[in-house]
């Protein structure tokens, strides 16, 4: 069986691997106060342009998620998200469990408009009633979002001018942020992201690492006391320095970025296959997330040698499916299943 | 200034208050261990036709709504919700911040089907990531809903069964019950929804009280330490009593029914003159809300006389509103109201 | 059976319950925007010598409690109390269900002292590893205390100095504290204590009002968007006008503090009926409660008329218990009650 | 510098990282879905005796008290712990953002006893208005304590028992019970845990992996819907396997316990010098941590080559501190400092 089924079925990139073994029985300091993790925030904030950046890692996702917007908000405010979100949809009301409610808004792409958080400020303020809902008070983006697709520079500039404009914090999960940066229209980068968001992550778990996400805090205001959330919530790793050893591995040499644009390629050869097969897409992206829609039959004969996700039934003949490549999509796995794909 | 504005304007029905007045330097227990509360709950199970139902008196709504939701559910569940349900969006987040998503469902007239229950029952548990996901344990419905229309007995016993068949709770917030309950094309009553809900309440505030809503547990599994979620959420009324002796004088001798059928002959007034002046409603009910729908203009002139609610624009010059009689509603002033929609 | 057990088994005094009788049928906005919470915040304004301060009205004091705390609060920071505080011992964990520990210190007599507070804080911000430890933030105070004694102003401005030093809020839970500013040591008024604290409040429920407790705010930074935070948590009353009207009829001309004078009277009876009959106090106070340790079998006969409070057993045969007065207490009955006291 | 602050300072014992290795760019399932996790479930089931136990897999053990807590309590229970419990002092609060109250009892060697609980469970229910207070639901105790004593199986089974009794759950924090199962006078053993506990979890962390707690849930009414709890709470490993392979290497062949057995030799070598120089201990016991007291200039003298970590203030020129040996400890090292204690 070959797995297209997600982007972390593998460990670590072998550089990431090996740098721990060298590091493995040096005695440091516990939950991040180590002199690895305190390399690693200097090369992120080299990166990223500004030494004073507030960086912190943790272990995964919706641990970042639920901490930042924890540390975020005040009781009765809510953070905007599309309606497919991960914080929406894919965290078992992890959100809510902090106290929080997800305002969600409408979304073909999986993106959100300056427009749309715009309108939902709007209709808050004019509400005469307003203390009876919820303030919106953060707006939470995925780049790539659930569905592959990535920000624009434009898009981002007006979104963040949106935000401050109204109060707003700008939250974006880069869970896949190496696949998105590495996408071939991409005008986004670190500098960029760190200017334009209040508060963002650069993953690691589904990008070369073992496990691990970087958050990056440009907004003094979420930087207070940022720790005592971390370790509130369960997500202060003892040998805090597994994590600094592993972003350094991945960023003090572009390797990162490598291992993105390696997977978009992989992810451009079963593209290929499906766009010439006829096989429309679900979405049209350039990430290692291909969202395709298939015949039944077809899926089932593919079943037989890969796994990927189901995504939802188009008709009563047709699915809507995903498949996923990674750092570590073999180019043969990936030749096999484009023929696969075109077979008939 | 007439107010149709809401059903809360006045304070309590004068034989409420007089027997507040008659009580008041009796010497009582308190937190509801009292003898009023105690022929209260009698009063109540007497009309469920069920002397095991858990009865507790609470001040409001919302605090009714977040007190049976928290006692409900374990972290990971959810409550059902149609979108313009009350806790989704009136409650300043008051469901999340207990930890709880509000999962919700589209709906035109503000009810919910046992068959978008079902659907949303089914995602979740084929779902091979349903843990990723929050479960779906608990149905909130209004009767009547925000829109002012009622279940039928056997939509009521559809979503009951559906609920029943998947272990769902069925809550009814009866904040308007009254008003539902006397409604034209009514067939429930509180027997029947006793016994097709696990959770309902009866309110007092909207329908003839100074404040308070009577909560009615059929399911053993809720009853449980209810007092403790009380206390926590800081809805135990110290002189208890307040609440039996209130609901005392309204429902033992029918006086809440009453009092709810007056309104809704008060609404009909003003509904008539919409449906003559050729003003269409937003929604059909028969309850005491009329939304319809007018020219900017007229409610500009309506508005030096009667305060009324401002729903949503329409187009651009016309808007939705409500007006909303109560059990306090004069007649002299829905027929004043009458004739100036009328006039033109 | 005559009560003695708490000071709020009967309704309220004929005065306030008057206004409301009064006031009934008028129609007015809900939710606290009305003329009469108006007016009401004004007299305290005015009581207070400060009209930025904020002033909000709610039915209880757990309530109260929650919703302050809520309010003040980020997830990671704890709020000090004495062991005996409400807050800790009597809400049901209350404060703990919105997310905050409340972080104790021992007490003899139900207060704090400035010192304890100042250890608390050093000891928390001289450990290195204090982001893995509650972050002290606000101090919660009762006066009268759950003992029934009361600060000094020297007491109070030593508290209140060390807590502006070090960035902490000072709260007063105020629900006796008309007793408490009756009583004949006693050197606070509301001018002092709203200089002094950063939020405190008038309680209403223990001392002449059906129910309702005024939160007055100085800082500024815990009035922002207090509103929706008392929505969220279930306290905001749809006739908020119930509440304006009644703190209305015991501030704007002394009735409040006459009431709290004359509980103290009639607790002196008491008292002194203790004191002559040899039986010691659990803790010395000039407030509206009484504790004193009594011979079980003398319990046992004085329990065939008069209902009050166990409080512990201090020895094989003696226990402690707590009489309290009220306003509503007829001199009769405590004279009554002092005599049974006296006799063998 | 020489590390003995606490138990984590090196990566992993050399045979689970090559484990890791070994398995790096296998692809498996992710969450815990995966062969080694299924693997480490069955030999953890195989050393329990109980092939029904439900085994989950989480990276840290402020995110497993957590989780357990969280899944087991209904919004008024609360968990009773040691005034020293870890769950008390060093998570930032971490039961209490679950909406949890720690009940504390004093403890002057880290261990509650039977007696402890049954008259904490007496005091609630025998308390007339014991929905004002928080229901106690769950006992928290760690073995090792955090001051490194141990339970016997004598206490253990009474404290068992009398949970039992009154419908309370048990749950032990096994961070370093591989030290604890390790000590020279210990008699439990995994079978006795997993049948005297409800629920209870072998520590990796602190004792041979990079990271790692394995959860252990006898009671099936703690197993319900578990991992939704853990994925809402952010502890649901993407890689999962990550936990299931170290586990498989440090339990499948005993490693685990050799590696207790060590530290605790390394423990008693320098024990021996503090007792040989008359250093007191503050508390007495055979586990990997010593608890001494020392002038403190003796202090700053070994300060100089090693770290450990500082306790508290005895007097004026003595200082309680913990040395703190681990899996990773070297003879060497161990004899050096022993020494060193022992240099006058």
């Amino acid at each position: 069986m070959i797995y297209f089924n997600c982007d972390y079925n593998e460990g670590a990139h072998p550089e990431v691997l090996g740098r721990l073994c060298e590091t493995n029985m040096e005695q440091t300091s516990g939950y991040g106060a180590d002199i690895y993790c305190e390399r690693a925030r200097g090369v992120i904030r080299g990166l990223c342009g500004n030494d004073r950046l507030g960086v912190h890692f943790l272990v995964g996702g919706t641990q970042v998620n639920l901490t930042v917007i924890a540390a975020a908000l005040r009781p009765h405010q809510g953070v905007l998200a599309a309606e497919s979100g991960h914080i929406n949809v894919h965290e078992t009301g992890a959100i809510e469990a902090c106290g929080h409610k997800v305002l969600t808004v409408p979304s073909e792409n999986g993106k959100i408009s300056a427009r749309q958080v715009e309108e939902v400020y709007r209709i808050h303020v004019e509400d005469e009633s307003m203390e009876h809902t919820v303030q919106p008070k953060m707006v939470y983006i995925s780049n790539p979002t659930e569905l592959g697709t990535i920000y624009s520079k434009a898009e981002l500039e007006e979104l963040s001018a949106v935000c401050k404009k109204n109060g707003l914090y700008l939250f974006m999960d880069g869970a896949r942020l190496g696949y998105g940066l590495a996408a071939k229209e991409n005008d986004l980068d670190l500098k960029i992201i760190a200017e334009l968001c209040d508060v963002f992550y650069i993953g690691g778990t589904k990008a070369g690492a073992l496990f691990g996400e970087a958050v990056v805090i440009s907004n003094p205001a979420l930087q207070e006391d940022f720790r005592y959330i971390i370790k509130q919530k369960g997500g202060m790793l003892a040998k805090g320095r597994l994590l600094g050893i592993q972003f350094l591995a991945l960023l003090e040499n572009e390797l990162y970025f490598e291992l993105g644009k390696r997977a978009n390629v992989m992810a451009d050869i079963i593209r290929k296959a499906c766009r010439e097969s006829g096989y429309p897409f679900l979405i049209e992206n350039t990430t290692n997330q291909i969202f395709t829609i298939m015949p039944d039959d077809k899926l089932d004969s593919l079943r037989e040698k890969y796994t990927f996700s189901y995504e939802k039934r188009i008709d009563e003949s047709h699915s809507a499916v995903r498949f996923c490549t990674s750092w570590a999509t073999e180019e043969v796995n990936a030749q096999k299943l484009a023929e696969d794909i075109s077979n008939d």
